[in-house]
């Protein structure tokens, strides 16, 4: 199998597997090496106080995406800090894509950037997190 | 009202008026003034592959104490940044405390610090929040 | 003059007229529009005492190239946070590159992120930087 | 030696050892177990073009704390990470006093927190350093 099959057939054995993504709607559109690109609906049990999408919300997506990306070589990783810039709001309805991928490795650790936009192109958030490979595989 | 009984309001008010908080599960301990503690019970709906806590849930629970906290003065405020180290991996069944409280302020931004910890006292995470207030109140 | 010109000008005068980049051997190796790449070579005086270079002046490299580029329009921009992840150690006589690009914008606010590698292409470090322009020109 | 004897040697000796606290001018104020208190004067050399004390020499003060703190054990402790967010700014001449204790540890990882003020107690930054052990003396 090569890098790209391998990933994307982790990052859905992941999706599969978890909890949370399909609890969240969370759906792959693309997964290859070192990449991966989401989409989540913002739904009604997603909106804080002020009926926007809870930032938490928006994190666990980018932080979803950076799950897949850090885990792509089927080498398993966690993730040990991560950090997001909250740009814009949004709305019940409105359709998110995270778009991530691996911009640096150096022994155990990587980092992963994950920019968050609506369907239509806006910015929403940005997300950076800091992985380290921590042994094992991740799917047999 | 005083400050520690605003601070206690404005939070329960966010909690009952979000999508976020009653579908988390997620319980007001205690808040007043620059603090709130908070209470959610790791489900499996909140697990990732790994079946532990998925990342973006404990950053969820965080990041509402800290919004909680940055609106305690009825000064609507929203997350401008925040990040998280990872410390430790959490069970399902298990009591994750989220306890927090802002620790600087200067003009419309706020720096909030919250830990998180099970309930038996297993440090799990460290968040940090900057907010900015952005003016008009929280609730009436 | 076009928007690469201006960026590439203000950053030579923000490098000129600031006390630290000439202090600390800081180039400019090319800025435009929404980048720039920098260099700086490890002197003995950025050693910590571990003798390898102080974590400190990685991250005061990488927020001067985010410095040059988020003001690089010459609407005065300030720093409101950034993070570092730190990856591989440098020796003193290493040449540090530090090649950065804005990633978003929305509204005030704009991220920036940089990456710092040796000269012969080691990872040092990913920085992440959040601005915001406060209005004003840079340079007249 | 108890643990706060041994905290400030190993500050003090750290400060010695190292290019740039004294070249910075950094003092230490104050070294225990888990904690410690710097000073540093802002001079002409750490200005950026604005004539107000550069992010990266606000940082580089607050990374030098976080150091003494992870170290003072006498574990060899490395940064893995560090985020500040940035709150006022400050003039030539004024002293910075950077706080900072270490506020959580699990296995050979560690949180510090550093709060960075103007001598009359103005808040100007604030700072959350993740460390790691690698094992190894600091000082013998």
């Amino acid at each position: 199998m090569d890098a790209n099959e391998l990933a994307n057939r982790v990052a859905h054995e992941m999706l599969a597997g978890e909890g949370t993504g399909p609890s969240w709607g969370i759906k792959i559109e693309e997964a290859r090496e070192g990449y991966a690109r989401l989409s989540m609906t913002v739904r009604a049990d997603m909106l804080n106080s002020h009926k926007i999408a809870h930032g938490g919300m928006i994190f666990a997506l980018a932080d979803t995406a950076f799950a897949y990306i850090c885990n792509g070589a089927n080498h398993a990783s966690v993730a040990a800090q991560a950090s997001m810039v909250f740009l814009d709001k949004v709305s019940e309805g409105e359709t998110l894509i995270a778009e991530g991928e691996q911009v640096a490795r150096e022994g155990r650790a990587g980092v992963t950037r994950v920019a968050v936009r609506t369907a239509d192109g806006r910015a929403v958030a940005e997300f950076t997190g800091y992985s380290r490979t921590i042994g094992g595989a991740v799917i047999s």
